[in-house]
């Protein structure tokens, strides 16, 4: 069994990355998507194990303290973190495992497994952001220039990421992110032990036993 | 207008990268695969500027000493090069120019264009080569022993590429391709405009005039 790829999917609130991530697991095999753990309690038809694993706190800092988290973050009400060992039964099962989590989160992958790839996801303008934020009318003014104000500053940390996805439309952003997945799976860093069979039996042509 | 993507292909004679060039152009938009010039004779049904560039040897070394070629090789009898000016016009018009050079020709690309991806395409092992070259029927036992040869060289440097693409079934490697380069196109180092463009109008946003 092929161990499976890990990659974080980052994004500005808006940018529509949540779409994407549903888009492609329901229109391509061996995608899984991580199930965060929180210590917020659930929201409404937020089911244990599906959209969170929801954790007391004492569970939750005694993870951290045992390293169990591949990332985590704690704000000043609640704390949010990766369990590795679900991410770990994916990638074993040969599963593509897609991260939901922002810069801070990936840095934090990347400790751990250096050649995660860091993919961001935009819309074609800052414009078109603030045009989808406003259009969909579920969140307050306030809420809005929060979240712009985010924006603005995860703007300068995309530098940090290896892809820029631009979600001009769905279907397409979501074949872009397949496209991105499968190219990083043929990267020779990936392939070491293809390569080592092929440059074994290569040998044996010139020098047969 | 964006410019297209300059991607190097490679691989074992009998890996079928040949096919994969034709049937990603038949494919998909946007690709081309770039002529080569040579000093050598038109073969039977080759016609000049489709299969190659057929050129005098004064006139190949003319464009060698005025660095015409982005890549060249010169053997006992007939000389080999990539002309610049087809490549730089085809990437200027946005399409995305596939180069069918060896590693050679590829180090001598990347010393120009260093980004430019290096691609290599295998069959799934060298049994399958080794099938696949005797029972075309096209060749002599003495032109499949120098190939053999140099697959196992090339073998050897493999991990000079980028990507390392298993040539298992013809649709599926060609998509594979397609992936790669789609990928490529979406790497950060390629979309600073973009990101520029888009931390310009983000800026913005906290700091509006």
């Amino acid at each position: 069994m092929e161990r499976g790829l890990l990659a974080v999917i980052s994004g500005f609130a808006g940018a529509g990355k949540g779409t994407i991530v549903s888009q492609i697991l329901k229109t391509h095999e061996n995608y899984v998507v991580s199930v965060s753990a929180t210590t917020r309690a659930p929201g409404k038809g937020e089911v244990d194990g599906v959209h969170y694993f929801f954790l007391t706190q004492d569970k939750f800092d005694h993870m951290v303290s045992e390293n169990e988290f591949l990332e985590y973050a704690s704000y000043v009400n609640h704390s949010y973190g990766t369990p590795r060992s679900f991410v770990e039964e994916q990638l074993n099962q040969g599963k593509d495992v897609l991260l939901e989590i922002d810069i801070q989160g990936g840095r934090q992958v990347r400790k751990i497994y250096p050649d995660t790839p860091l993919i961001f996801i935009t819309p074609p303008s800052i414009d078109e952001l603030v045009r989808r934020l406003t259009s969909r009318g579920r969140d307050s003014a306030e809420s809005i220039a929060r979240r712009l104000q985010r924006a603005a500053k995860e703007a300068e940390e995309i530098e940090e990421y290896d892809y820029v996805l631009v979600n001009d439309e769905i279907e397409a952003c979501t074949e872009r992110l397949h496209a991105v997945i499968q190219a990083e799976k043929a990267r020779v860093n990936r392939r070491q032990d293809l390569i080592a069979e092929i440059q074994k039996q290569a040998a044996l042509l010139c020098n047969p036993s």
